[in-house]
């Protein structure tokens, strides 16, 4: 006890009652702490998301400006990777949960829990949104949840299309959109690539968010992930908005589904066919590239010359 | 002196005539060292939070918006964490102190200090920021320090709920503000999860602020802690402001006090019941873990194979 | 099997039937790879800068002001540098290539194949903006594609000059910038000056280029880049805004060719002469400096006292 | 040759035609080597800020808002210190340099010369900015170049006290926020704190200028630099403003020069009284903390068991 008060807040802690207390509700399997963490970390990104929408929404811009709304998606991407990472690997989006399955790099058995609790993650986020904003939300729309017209509110939960966009333009919007997060997804963790640093990954990922928020939110509204459309969607639909949320937009709901995971396939393709199976082979890596990570790499190969095992080296040290 | 001028000037510093003359004001005890480090803490937060909301609000929005005020709280948040971290562990909040006592990470006997000194702190940072615009806010108000109207100016210092919020909404709005800060600040440091560096952690914390200020600000603007929220309101009971302080929006001052360490505790359990009493055993990190972390964690050991102790490895290799 | 659902979905992969089947597409010439990496680089660049371009423009500043452009820029830049770095160093401008090559650094006779590949992915990413905002640009300028006037839309995809700026103004203003992002990058990867971390640093090359936006922006939109300006006027040429792009701005073109190399050059010329040819030998750093990097840098090579050669001490261990 | 268009063009050049000629102009007095880092380091930091306060005047509002002047002046301070720190330390600021030799951190003999060149650099900035801003500049003010009133142009370079502000207003403000400056700077680089990683602190020193920016420039523009405020001055005072730069705002030139350096000082007081002096004894660090970088610093020292002297290992493992 004499020190513990020194440690940083963060520190890991030394097991006290309350830790054997809280340790009863331990889960050993693996699924299932997979699947709570997808679950805190998809609250988490749509919390602050929709809490963004909420707050600029009924404050009519006095309160933050669209990007504001931006920022609100990208830090809470952030934290809901720094969230979950460690546990389940933040996917936190089903589009690139089918992507790794894909390559091969996440189990397809794992895939339907996976997107399940990301769905139910991005629902109870909606609510507890609705929940925070409830007073807000009443007194900006005089208690009337419309979808459209001035005075909308669903737009806070859900993504719908600018009057303008038709439907194959709609559907070219989230086809590229979904294609360049994965694209710079697959480089920021690319370790024969220049990737980032490990801890600051979930930074860069909710960078991603950032720009594209900035760049392609404006045709109808950067959705990149069907659970963070569908879950929110379906509270909307349940909490008084009514099916109206379903038929706006030409029927615009199933385009945040179909065209993100269609997206998150082409960007893969895109980061693999033009980048990444051109690396040098695995095993010539310390020798044949000058480049910063990979001299990381040379330097750990050289503190533990027995262990040189191009495996070991990359899975182990880099990330 | 030859080579002194040439250290950059954040080097560490050799012992001189200042240094010496300095070290005769030197206290051992660790709780004044520590209760001073939080009182700075808080103050630099502070200062810069309130500055920049008398920024705003006394240049009518020309120097500055609802963002400028987020990103001051956000920046404040991050150097009062650098100024105090390595002393005190940089709390800055009593419901961080109060979550932390709870969780057994500090003892519950320092908790009156840290509270006493964290409200200190505002106090006299509200005072600072009085100081520098008291010309501004006497051009603003044209001399009348009122509470609410158009020419308000206790908004400067402590939160103020919004004209629609109900008592029970402005509750519901602190807990899951707080709550949502206190599962990212746990999760940012989870040696077991995946955390952020520890020299960039005073970053994320002032990021978790960001977003929240963007995100849930517009209720009732974001206390999320009791000592930032009572300070300043002491001081504007004490400056002119009267007794009004305490009487708007329904006597609105208890709530930040109460729901905010309310919120701490719910987002204490939040992340402990669905992320941190799931990880692996800590001695079986190092096998069972491919994450980032953790694998520095197994290099460290691997360099020092007499020391594999899974508390040492933990505590003092990776933060 | 067992543990690779765990693994964080940016890990190394272990190979799978889909990497054997991408694998089949690999090709191995350097040349190419550093061409198709220096190509999806600036493709990615343009995508995000000229996407927020194109929101800002067609959305007329409701979704995004100036500054959503200056990050657009900025973070585009960023995520095309770790897209590309590892495979082509991330050049992805024809003025960074040309003052590598002048400085000995790259070899001139790649210099045409990464000028155009440069072009090409400008080229490209210019016509996929104009495909996702297809109906955007429709809807703001009433399907009329103009170089000038109130509804113009050829700015979206290359600079224009403001029209108060005489030809000598605009010369200056490019030769100015390209000078400062020039001399930022070559000091950012200065392992003899203070350098960023090596996975950091395409970050701080977007930060450069933020900075310029808010500094530089207003008179000719500081195009700091021949390829990022000429892909897309000649994709504009094509489709259907005509020959005005080059008539423009009393034939405006030109400059943002000529000016930004002569820039580079000159940026180039400032950081070599004011700073990087004063510093001590290489082969005494870790005896004479006292700074950061370059202790690092000591701190290796007393790991490895058998290799201390200035020379992989300063290309392997600090990049 | 082989490789050498492999490496990324901030890797370290081997010796080339261009170096060697380079080279001659090579200077290898220290002093004259750090007059240079410093000017240009100064010039960086202006070039940019000021270019961001001409585009958003010269716009009005249109290409930016005040806190695009705060991203320019904190960006610019970032470049700044990377341009300089591995050479002169990167102090940029006359107060900052008087606070070092105040400290015994820097010889009193050096402080003349580091400020005339930080003076120089700022006057030569200044001029940049004029010119690539010239044509802007006479289109937005008609030609007459003035210190007040609505087209006024000299609040480019110089900083002026807002109208309301008293002269003791006006000190209070420079010393307040140069104080919190010097306390933010302090705790970055204190290595028994919570230091930021060396690699970044350019980062978080621009940070801290963003804060104060958005906390405390209403008043009078944040000049926090006497190297800042002058040399623009004496370009303004030069180039056709007159001699009215020195007389606006009741003869307010002096301020910035006087009350930075005297906040400075004050900054310096609070952190070392409040922190710094009261860290535990030097030797007894790796003992004594279980803070993150003071842990970083026990690795090392078991790393090399015989070179456990504290000195060694404050100066040379942590920066």
């Amino acid at each position: 006890m004499r020190t513990l008060h020194k440690l940083p807040f963060w520190c890991p802690k030394h097991a006290t009652g309350m830790d054997r207390l809280l340790n009863t509700f331990r889960i050993r399997s693996s699924l299932v702490r997979e699947c709570l963490a997808e679950c805190l970390g998809v609250y988490i990104m749509i919390l602050f998301g929709c809490g963004s929408v909420a707050q600029v929404t009924t404050s009519e811009n006095s309160n933050g400006h669209y990007l504001s709304i931006n920022l609100g998606f990208a830090l809470g991407t952030t934290f809901g990777v720094y969230v979950s990472r460690g546990v389940s690997g933040a996917h936190l989006n089903p589009a690139v949960s089918l992507s790794l399955c894909f390559l091969g790099r996440h189990p397809w058995t794992r895939l339907p829990f996976y997107v399940l609790f990301q769905i139910l993650g991005a629902f109870m986020a909606a609510a507890t949104v609705a929940l925070q904003y409830y007073d807000a939300i009443q007194f900006y729309s005089g208690g009337h949840l419309t979808v459209s017209g001035p005075k909308a509110t669903a737009g806070i939960f859900s993504t719908y299309p600018a009057d303008y966009l038709s439907l194959w333009g709609g559907i070219m919007d989230q086809v590229v959109g979904t294609a360049a997060l994965m694209v710079c997804i697959l480089a920021l963790g690319d370790t024969r690539n220049s990737p980032a640093p490990a801890g600051l990954q979930p930074v860069l990922v909710g960078a991603v968010v950032l720009v594209i928020g900035v760049s392609m939110g404006s045709n109808s509204g950067y959705a990149l992930n069907p659970a963070r459309d569908i879950g929110p969607r379906l509270f909307t639909y349940i909490a008084g908005w009514g099916d109206e949320v379903f038929r706006a937009g030409r029927s615009w709901w199933w385009v945040p589904l179909v065209a993100t995971c269609a997206g998150a396939l082409v960007g893969t393709l895109i980061y693999e066919l033009l980048i990444e199976v051109h690396h040098p082979e695995k095993g010539l890596i310390s020798e044949s590239s000058a480049q910063g990570q990979a001299t990381e790499n040379r330097q750990a190969v050289e503190l533990h010359p027995e262990k040189n095992n191009p495996k070991d080296g990359l899975d182990g040290t880099l990330m």
